[in-house]
């Protein structure tokens, strides 16, 4: 993952979209909680209005950590609809079920963040090759250096979003479920966290590939390490 | 996770919003997929206009092979603001990224499903619960007959919300890179794709249980359990 550039002791300022009405106590301003929520995955859900409906797209990102960068196809209807106009995007990493002693207190542990803002389309040349290079990194680093760079076509095939760091709200959910000093501790249930891990397996060839051509290191170094 | 109705041979019917317009090859109108995605997990991202801007919650769900459950509490902003209002739910199961010879043709397998409509708020008591057992069964399989169920008081503070699986978009990508036979196979580069596994961890029992209190069986069976 792409190291964020830190921000030691900073908060994150609160809007009226990003305040937390409910459930405070998951809430942060933290902003490091923020870069660190970012660092930590690669695909993110990308709220968007086209025609006038809302539609919700999985896509990778990379942060750089003041702006978020989001890419695709110069054709598709989720990124031409959201420059220029208000987007959500929301990055989850679930950790696990909290398993309480009544169903009403049941759910989840889980890091999220979501940003707001209106992104803009990113056209000077050096500009996009950086965010491209972040967005690739963020899921696989290593393999800007390593694999064959964009050339001018596929460049100008690609549309490249930037969308500042600046309007965020954070939420985090961890440990043990908050019924254990209730009466329902008197019901005789088991109660706990079951968590959830998610791991880079091995890798597996391209059966189009030649039998002498082997993973560089960046890549076999990443089987069995966690993902999130 | 909760088994689907099966649709055998069913087809999605197209909208406007759900036909495949890019990578034709990744869209299918399969029910049987989008019935798949869906008893694959049990978080979704929930897009939705709250005061003119889009926002996007994840959200635990379940699903019963024609209807999706929401539930949140009946003082949410995101709840309040769905029904009568279309929304977009987006499940999505990132399985592993795809490792090209060029960054261009880099990419993520995944599964992922958009379900679209106007949610309508469940206020039927017997339909509540079933819906609400559903929403818990799809996480925490056995816990609705384990754990102490809602009373009155917990049902009037939970707002539960049935979107029809009437409208809905599956995309999907498995396999290899897409640049095995093009001229940057004789790049010499290795390519392939590094799978990303999800799995269910070791039990954490609650600090406040008492030592003689154990899990039952349906949880104990989870642990090491694939979760995706």
């Amino acid at each position: 993952m792409t190291a964020p550039i830190p921000h030691p002791g900073r908060t994150l300022t609160e809007t009226d979209r990003t305040r937390h009405r409910r459930l405070r106590e998951q809430g942060s301003l933290d902003r490091a909680a923020l870069d660190a929520i970012l660092a930590a995955g690669f695909v993110c859900h990308l709220g968007v209005t086209v025609d006038g409906s809302v539609r919700v797209f999985p896509t990778v990102y990379g942060a750089d950590g003041t702006t978020l960068y989001l890419h695709g196809s110069v054709a598709s209807r989720s990124l031409l609809a959201a420059p220029e106009a208000d987007v959500c995007v929301t990055v989850t990493h679930v950790d696990g079920l909290v398993l309480a002693r009544s169903v009403f207190e049941h759910g989840v542990n889980y890091r999220s963040a979501m940003i707001y803002g209106v992104p803009r389309t990113v056209t000077d040349p050096e500009e996009k090759l950086a965010g491209l290079r972040c967005l690739t990194e963020q899921s696989a680093p290593g393999q800007w250096d390593y694999a064959r760079r964009p050339n001018r076509k596929e460049l100008a095939a690609t549309a490249l979003l930037a969308l500042p760091l600046d309007e965020a709200s954070v939420k985090i959910r961890t440990g043990a479920p908050d019924d254990g000093d209730g009466p329902d501790a008197a019901l005789g249930l088991w109660a706990g966290t079951l968590p959830l891990h998610t791991r880079w397996g091995a890798l597996r060839p391209d059966p189009a590939l030649g039998p002498d051509i082997t993973p560089p290191p960046h890549l076999t170094g990443r089987a069995g390490t966690p993902a999130s």
